[in-house]
């Protein structure tokens, strides 16, 4: 069977992370982390959220399968249960044990009509 | 005749790709991968194609012509005649034998109005 | 007590920055310079604006604690009492005394739906 | 006087660009070349425009005065009197003679609404 290599780096940062509180028209106000492995072998990646004003919430895992895509919602990621707050300007850091590529996209349909941002998460060194 | 070489890189990933399923007004939901060849030969591409929850589809080839750029409809890559699938989360890796500058764009009009996004591609290594 | 590191670059630039003069709808149109610092020690930061034709505006300074995260609105930067402004096309210049990581993101609300951009700023050496 | 540093990479790439044909609303729909020269001396730029299918357009010049920033409309860059043609895809390289920052914007109002997209140009070696 082939081996895969991991491609890309094990360490991304996204300054601008916000989870807009409304939605209107058809689709859902949301932002995505979107990750791809390219390897042969899992990703195991972790989570950390920063604010403005308070502690960061630290180490939440997430597994990104061999050869696969995962577009994270950031809703979707919890620390003890306790999920990411709407409407607070945030900061994502993403750590892996292989390589991997991140990227971050967000949807506001605050107003009917929607509109769209999207980066490449920076790979500090 | 004057000699161009080839600039960037050989190696582009692309994780956030998604073919909305619908369109209103205007213009028609579609999204683009944008190569640039600078050199004075032709660059020969081979894309593959990430998915959340299956094999990736591997392999797609596509010539982009010396000292040209091709804004490739992501619609119109069939790998043995089927096309990638709409509605679904995907990744996008592009190979070439020469150095290109990649860089994708995204048109929503799921609404009536339009959203835009873009990236250039990351040149994983 | 664990000591975070440093992570980014020290020097950012945005050559695209624009306070729209008009908002409507739900939200107002702004700019954002979303600043991370990982670090276990505060960031000095210095902005300098440049605009088409005239002389910039030197040295704004700003801090970013320790493992915090700011999202900085740029019509809240000040020299001497004087904001950035609006309506007219300028770029931005980012300094800092230790490592940090810099997005920029425009939400443009002339219209009554909102339309957004973002990128991350260029790391110049 | 104090003497500046000139920032960034002379040779700067965007492969999706696009001029779209309609405009409605309030704003018209148009693309920026975004540029910074930190330095204290002038940078002297130069463009070529690549298409899908026929010849570059090669060598349009553009100066950028010391320590300012130029918003370039696409719309306005010349080759013998020719602009670049609307609703045509193409492709922009950007050379200098000493290091400059380059981003692209893109404000689409083909609907009575916006889209805004951008990037940091890549800076191809």
């Amino acid at each position: 069977m082939a081996k895969y290599e991991a491609k890309g780096a094990d360490y991304w940062v996204i300054p601008d992370a916000y989870i807009p509180e409304k939605s209107s028209g058809e689709l859902t106000s949301h932002e995505s982390v979107c990750v791809l492995n390219t390897a042969s072998e899992d990703a195991h990646l972790s989570f950390t959220i920063f604010f403005e004003d308070r502690e960061p919430m630290e180490d939440i895992p997430y597994t990104v399968e061999a050869r696969r895509t995962k577009h994270i919602r950031t809703s979707s990621l919890l620390k003890e249960g306790t999920p990411i707050p709407v409407g607070v300007p945030y900061a994502i850091e993403v750590r892996s044990d292989i390589p991997i590529i991140v990227q971050y996209s967000r949807l506001d349909s605050t107003q009917a009509e929607n509109a769209l941002m999207s980066v490449v998460a920076y790979p500090a060194k």
